[in-house]
């Protein structure tokens, strides 16, 4: 097992990667300070793991609440079904919230956490490679609103994250890849000799070698951290993980939540930010085609979705959070390994880049 | 005009107090770092101060969302108002939201700006004598649930309050006596000599006196802000200012939002809390003798709700956040002026309390 700590003064935290971790109670309970918890998971992970979580905690007053799966379901509706089941159970303020899942239940338990009561302990346990690498670190919860993802939240950080490498092994493909294009961001934000190491395993992460994949996590998990330590709340450089994401939260939103996945979306994102870095001149052809290369070979969407026009991505991307003072902030290369925050470029190369990419 | 600064490191914050505030634009302005702002008031406050407070503010991208007055609007359903609002209008992460109104718009615009894309700037503008003394400093925000009260918020500080002491005359007689219910609870806590001061000038408050007023809400915030500034979220002594809260609550939960004033539920709270430690030997019968003088002499009712038995009041008690380890925390006085957090009291005495308030 690997332990990283990711450093916030008083809100640090470790995460623990690595086979098998669910088959260990003390790792789990050590972070527990009252014997009152909630596991919040959804109805594709329950059936898998939550008897192998709740018999990790025997002799607690240990509930569940189980919510529909999937992207959709991220909203205020939603979330308060967790607030109905903490008040009807009458669980107090000391009461711990296991967020057991995806990225999307990480998402909603953390928020749950953040409120109930003004904030109370949680744990993570991400069970897909998407959130182990991504969503489980750094603290940023939210839910979404019909007019925009993740617009509603808190920045919150976790009491421990336990990211088990088994629970890899019942991801279907799909999810599997997305998880890989997050990974795959970490290359190219500012780690070229992970994006170099990436390139020559991508087939072993697809075929999830044990190894790759705890590699794989391990790296993500502290290129991130290194990043969010510097910047808690996204004053400055976090705004660096954002990477493909204006573009990809534009995708998301335009072809309905759910319909392609966050790892797809930002696929998408990263070579649209990598296409407009190009057409500036900021990064080489060669770089460029690297990049789409790698998103293909790991399965993923490098091109945009049919139904989408280029109106259509400016208008959504005008709502994004990434919008100060009416100018669209992007985060864009220049190099493998070297993005930089940006609202100083023509915006005449970013029209042709949505054009290029419009259905 | 008064100014108090309450000190909680990077997040302190100033507290104006005085006449006529809303007539100077430069004080608002100076806490407001983008021209950006949305205003967060309700339905009776709009006509009265909207257009005023607008004025300030000239120049800015400015909008208003206008909720339905009253605590039973106090929910998350109400709560989203504010995000649409914010987000058809295409709002930023730089806007600032002003709170402009009584306690429950203080407590919902806090809400939406701490969650608002994971937290914006807000200011609060009280226009109640409940808010000016109590909700707008500490930086406790939140939305109820049919469950229990306040159940979902954040502990989220502004960037300042402004509370003109002139909105408080378009405040009916009940609405005025509910404030001075709190300002009272300041004096019980830990502040007898401005306990002995109430008992001398509680007329002069219910004539609205002019200097009367501004000398309760100072003493009241600073003593407020003395016990935030040691504990900001309510790990130990910041529960003193809890008294009277677990009864009342009770009471405003069981009698349905909105029916008793917080300030009136709280009232009653405070003198069982007070009756019960008189019947448990630490509070002598002339000090509660003159806690019972002094609510009434404020217009404020110091016997339970007709409709509540003791067992109800036992269920809904439960349920509160002051409940450890199923143990009910109750905040007791040992004099005027000495309150104290206890679990250690014979609960036979909290049942003849319960008995002796019922219908």
């Amino acid at each position: 097992m690997k332990t990283l700590n990711v450093a916030l003064a008083d809100r640090s935290y470790p995460i623990y990667i690595g086979e098998d971790l669910l088959s260990q109670p003390a790792l789990l309970q050590k972070h527990i300070k009252r014997k009152e918890v909630l596991i919040v998971t959804n109805d594709t992970i329950a059936p898998l793991y939550l008897d192998k979580v709740r018999s990790l905690l025997a002799g607690y007053h240990c509930d569940a609440v189980v919510l529909p799966d999937g992207e959709e379901f991220k909203t205020l509706e939603v979330l308060n079904r967790i607030y109905d089941k903490l008040l009807s159970e009458r669980f107090s303020r000391r009461v711990t919230i296991i967020a057991l899942g995806g990225g999307v239940i990480g998402d909603m338990a953390g928020f749950a956490a953040a409120c109930y009561q003004r904030g109370v302990p949680f744990i993570q346990v991400p069970t897909t490679l998407l959130s182990q690498v991504d969503s489980s670190v750094g603290g940023k919860t939210a839910v979404n609103h019909p007019l925009g993802k993740n617009m509603i939240g808190a920045f919150y950080q976790p009491q421990c994250v336990i990211a088990d490498t088994s629970t890899l092994n019942t991801l279907d493909d799909r999810q599997l890849a997305s998880g890989i294009s997050e990974v795959i961001k970490y290359g190219l934000i500012n780690d070229s000799e992970f994006f170099d190491w990436l390139e020559a395993n991508i087939d072993a992460l697809k075929m999830r070698k044990p190894e790759a994949l705890a590699y794989a996590i391990e790296r993500s998990c502290q290129d991130k951290a290194d990043v969010v330590a510097k910047d808690e709340t996204e004053q400055g450089v976090r705004a660096l993980l954002n990477l493909g994401h204006t573009f990809g939260h534009a995708i998301e939103t335009g072809m309905g939540y759910g319909n392609w996945l966050h790892g797809e979306a930002i696929a998408t994102g990263m070579v649209m930010a990598a296409d407009l870095s190009a057409r500036l001149g900021w990064l080489e052809q060669a770089a460029l085609s690297r990049i789409q290369a790698i998103f293909k070979r790991a399965g993923l969407p490098i091109t945009g979705p049919e139904a989408m026009s280029a109106q259509q991505f400016m208008d959504l991307m005008a709502v994004d959070k990434k919008v100060q003072d009416g100018v669209i902030r992007l985060i864009l290369l220049k190099g493998i390994g070297q993005a930089v925050i940006s609202d100083d470029y023509d915006p005449a190369k970013l029209q042709q880049t949505l054009q290029y990419f419009q259905g």
